[in-house]
């Protein structure tokens, strides 16, 4: 069963227990989960997650009345959008918000886009479900190439990915990697995850994906919601998930996210992280290491050695000794290193380091 | 004859031609055009470009001979790129620099990128070559679906892409789309620009281009270099390009920037421009015929209003008396309009009101 049907079910089962609560001549109630940082754990399988900690929304409380319409709004338009199989984004909802719900009333149910953002992260975690699910589209940028083929059934159409036939684009991963969507078939050793779509472009162009037999994906910066639901389901499937980004605030976010999640993010648990990723590169040892690096470091900026020093206290970092005898070399020398500085002595010479790291499992945890 | 070879033949003729100075005893010189604000003209065709004003760089001058090394190690490092057959991003060049010019120099002979950016637009138009062509690569955001089939040969493999079998994500625009890449088929009416992503996708699931035989095309914002080419190309052909974006200071910024190019990239001129297209909307103007507009508007910032301002005085705007009378109805009303809210009554209107207004061909110059 597609997780669209099953939001659909609870969309509906949801409203059943609000009617029941009305006829039963209560009023109704809508229980959702506390999202607040105090409610926020850290997983003992590597990610972070929201506690257990709920919290009872009224209809018959005064202050509450108002959210609580807010609520039952956006459940009944993406009951709808489910029926009607189509899409869209969370600001083509709001419109459809401001429509249908001003026409009667004085007030305007809704004044901002962020009054209806924040209740459909209630309505997910509420629900156990994925705005995906809900039928609302996100930000998309990531992109991938290799050995994958992809069934999308879409528009009434079956169309076959093959990862291996994108040329110079890539395949471009979508918001929704779940309903209507199935990997058919895998033949890759690794999945390797690329900061910057520049260096995408570079490793493509050289055919890594193909002389690694490696599924060469870039987020094209932080990871989209898209992709890094994707690299969970890659690794439910057996294969490491192996990232290489810029040695810098930036860099490390981007991989740090992917791997534990982060905390405003943390609604979105396990099936937005991958906490068995790893991290390739580049690091501050690689400057001991590939000797031309000394002179292609970049001063560190303030933002990253605040970051370097933040990073030292998280309890899920501080515990790999690794990763703070990197960030200690970042404070100490107050350098750091893109990840484009790999071309340096030859535009192929990043596909020659990363080979060498990977086959040495050279990785930082 | 692919571009890169024709930039390859320039780049040796330009080498020989600083040889042959310095075998007559004279100092080599650089000969590229003004890239000020004066050398900015606009074409009668309906496009921004450089004038005719010339500027000549010597190496025998004091103050020029770091810049003039600079622009020659440059030009031996894009040589290198196209005989080697690859491709990096212009931070990839940089770092190439810095790596060979730092061995044997005390000096750096290049301390930060925007040095190297600067000369890489200097070669661009002193040799009337793309830096496409230099085979360099630029960021990509643009995505495609519709009735048209391009090959794509790449990596030692062709590929033919097929614009009606990229399910739902499209197919996404690369950086060069001349070289290698070759439109083999169209079978369409005309071409779509859509400012927003979310909205493409709407239409994408619409299957509005399949039921209205069009090239839709979303540059996801303002669009890339590559986006920019590509319709140069589509147009061309012979194809209308009509684009559809907000109505506020960025949709404006995106259109004009198609149309007409803009004053920062004047020097790529009519390759990256198309004076051809039409802008369907949203237009302040349709909140008279679609009733329910009125409450889907929002207040517009100052920024939108100083824009509003600022176009009404642009000589290419003020000549068309549409455009006035928009900008006039925004600086009026103090409101402004997104794509998104032709969603409001249903998520499927969107797509009528596109074909209504295309049908009727009311569009804006």
């Amino acid at each position: 069963m597609d997780n669209d049907k099953l939001a659909y079910e609870r969309l509906i089962a949801l409203g059943k227990k609000m009617a029941q609560e009305v006829v039963e001549g209560k009023g109704p109630t809508f229980e959702t989960i506390v999202r607040s940082k105090s409610n926020i754990l850290f997983d003992e399988k590597g990610f972070l997650r929201l506690g257990e900690k709920r919290e009872t929304r009224k209809f018959l409380n005064v202050g509450q009345a108002k959210t609580f319409m807010q609520t039952v709004s956006i459940a009944n338009k993406l009951k709808q959008f489910i029926e009607q199989n189509l899409h869209t984004s969370i600001r083509g909802l709001y419109y459809q918000l401001k429509f249908s719900l001003g026409e009667d009333l004085d007030e305007s149910l809704f004044e901002e886009q962020s009054e209806s953002n924040a209740l459909i992260e209630d309505l997910e975690v509420a629900l156990g479900v994925k705005r995906e699910d809900f039928h609302l589209t996100t930000d998309r940028k990531g992109v991938l190439a290799g050995p994958i083929k992809i069934r999308d059934s879409f528009g009434g159409e079956d169309i076959i990915i093959d990862g291996t036939k994108q040329g110079r684009s890539g395949w471009m991963i979508p918001s929704d990697v779940d309903n209507g969507m199935e990997i058919i078939e895998v033949d890759a050793n690794y999945v390797l995850v690329v900061e910057k779509d520049a260096l995408w472009q570079r490793l493509n162009e050289d055919r890594f994906w193909q002389k690694e037999k490696a599924i060469l994906i870039t987020p094209k910066g932080q990871a989209s919601r898209g992709t890094r639901r994707l690299l969970r389901k890659l690794a439910d499937m057996g294969l490491p998930i192996i990232v290489f980004t810029d040695c810098d605030a930036w860099g490390w976010y981007i991989y740090w996210t992917m791997k534990t999640g982060s905390m405003n993010l943390a609604y979105l648990g396990r099936d937005f992280s991958v906490p068995e990723a790893k991290f390739v590169g580049v690091t501050m040892s690689d400057i001991e290491r590939y000797n031309f690096l000394k002179k292609l470091t970049i001063k560190a900026k303030e933002v990253d050695l605040k970051r370097a020093r933040e990073m030292k206290e998280y309890p899920w970092i501080k515990r790999h000794v690794e990763w703070v005898k990197e960030l200690d070399l970042v404070l100490k020398t107050k350098k750091k290193l893109e990840q484009d500085a790999l071309q340096g002595p030859r535009l192929t010479f990043v596909g020659d380091y990363l080979r060498e790291k990977i086959r040495n499992e050279e990785f930082l945890p």
